[in-house]
């Protein structure tokens, strides 16, 4: 009975969510980034109206202009009527408070317009915190109706690679001569990318840059196809497809195997912007429609229940079993259990638990 | 019963271990980092026997100057006539290949000692499964009777931080004018420092790294004194205390909070090395001695066996619950059920299994 009156709550917050009352977005959002009690009801309720939205991770390393990109991309996404939330999650990002004052005055343009929101995800300590956390929040703003939603973040860490997991489309931006290029693609950012944007690219090296991302994606694609020739299906971003057809695919067919399109840009003067969202769009097409776009949509969504498992599974048995973790921890500390045998005993106390 | 053929030889390679055979420690190093089947069975038997090494971390930025110090702390143990293991958990490290040939030459120096045992953790692809292999790593290196174990990482990621985690005493390696010492510190370094080193202590800048890190700590020391006033405990370096005394202790005693001292060396010419093992060996003495000391091993302790726990459990949840993941993600992709719901049946389902 106590349970039915937060579910009660989180029901008609969800419908006001639902109706788009930005008052209400706002509220939404913030549960579920400080994990409020009742905010898993909230989510369940919220669900059912998700996956409308089109979801646009934008990434890459700090300096390659980002938040003036992603500045433009509303521009234009508000031009074509569109909605646009915006999540940040970059510490550096004019939003959440890290840049100089230049970027928030240009921010500020955006601030009376009702068919923009912009918020920013808190940083959590514990590990994967961030991703589930911009997840959920994703799936607040979708549920509220907003056609596109922009998740900002740095390109660097593992968690920040995790987050553009969750998107359908993801941009990763680079400028000429930052000089971590290569290794922002070595860190994972390959796999990651679904476009690349070589923004400033009215400065020396643009093409230089260019030619480096087509050589890494040759040489990625040359790999990916051998792997998937050897072992009968292509793994690409995240996707499994079946191995590549002998014959190539109608021109007018989205391509089976999606190799990450290149387009130069000058964010701070909207130069680029179109073709870049052209080439955004035309992903979004590609996951919307192909078999090999819906298999990777099914295998994020595997991947989400999987983690989900994991940390509901941790906490459950954390908390159940806190005094014989204790236990445990003193007798590998006096040398009487060794710390494997321990948890495979913890184990079978925990399946043995109702 | 066949399970007790891999427990056999696990025991008599174990034995070997202990008994110091080089060539078993070289064997079981391997099979521990390569997870063969039968490693859990070898940590088993070894478990009983360790407990005794000295684990020392050493970390810090690129280019501070790591794997010099490395070299002079193996010399200077060697020296007083310990027996020396070193795991190196650093890409860039001479000994796992990434460095220059200067760096080479320099490290076969120890290459005929019988006293000192140098070997690399690979990279795993997995989360935390780098400083899982660095423990179990350690703890074959303990029970063949090294006397110190010296575990060498690159301090920037997650993962390198939590490696540190597993030692007694963990040295914080900086060198002046690198321009990051702040954010170095900002990354968490300061809650792992036990003892810092400003290496190139012969460089401009060198005392204003002292100054600098001096201040961090005060300031990090008052922080956490005044949320340990609040809270009624204090949390220093993964330890808690009780309240602090309110008369200062006997000046012989080891003081219950740790302070990091700060030593300059200069590492290429061996200056500073015998007053930063000094510092090294007071903080070991705190660890071994002092009941903030104890408390810190057995929150480590703890925090093990949760690990173990955890990876323990998503194993065994991911392949009992093969099919019914698969199956809850194609209805959460139906959207006929959200996946915290289904998140919540899987845990049921996973805790009926036997």
């Amino acid at each position: 009975m106590s349970t039915d009156v937060p579910r009660a709550q989180a029901g008609a917050l969800a419908a006001r969510v639902v109706a788009g009352d930005t008052r209400s977005v706002a509220r939404a959002l913030r549960d579920v980034d400080d994990r409020v009690p009742g905010y898993l009801d909230l989510l369940k309720e919220l669900f059912v109206s998700t996956g409308k939205a089109w979801v646009v991770g934008v990434t890459g390393n700090p300096g390659a202009g980002k938040s003036t990109l992603t500045d433009r991309l509303i521009q234009a996404l508000r031009a074509a009527g569109k909605k646009v939330g915006v999540l940040c999650v970059d510490p550096s990002s004019p939003y959440t408070g890290g840049a100089i004052l230049g970027d928030r005055i240009r921010m500020t343009r955006h601030a009376n317009d009702g068919g923009v929101f912009i918020r920013s995800v808190a940083t959590r300590g514990h590990l994967g915190g961030l991703s589930r956390s911009a997840r959920d929040m994703v799936r607040v703003l979708d549920a509220a109706g907003f056609d596109v939603v922009l998740v900002e973040t740095v390109g660097v860490g593992q968690d920040e690679l995790e987050i553009t997991r969750t998107a359908h489309s993801t941009l990763v931006v680079m400028a000429p001569g930052l000089g971590d290029e290569v290794q922002a693609i070595k860190a994972g950012l390959l796999e990651t990318a679904d476009v690349f944007a070589v923004n400033k690219a009215d400065r020396d090296g643009a093409d230089a840059t260019v030619r480096d991302l087509e050589l890494m994606i040759a040489l990625g694609t040359e790999a990916i196809v051998a792997a998937g020739k050897r072992r009968g299906h292509v793994v690409h971003g995240g996707v499994k497809v079946d191995a590549l057809p002998d014959a190539p695919a109608p021109a007018d067919a989205p391509p089976e195997l999606w190799t990450p399109p290149i387009r130069k840009c000058v964010a701070t003067r909207g130069e680029g912007i179109a073709e870049l969202l052209s080439a955004l769009e035309a992903h979004h097409a590609w996951v919307s429609t192909t078999e090999a776009g819906r298999e990777r949509r099914r295998a994020r969504l595997v991947e989400e229940v999987r983690e989900g498992l994991r940390e509901t599974l941790i906490d459950a048995a954390t908390s159940a079993l806190a005094r014989e973790l204790d236990e445990a921890a003193a007798a590998v500390d006096a040398r009487t259990l060794d710390p494997y045998t321990a948890t495979e005993r913890l184990l079978a106390r925990f399946k043995a638990t109702t």
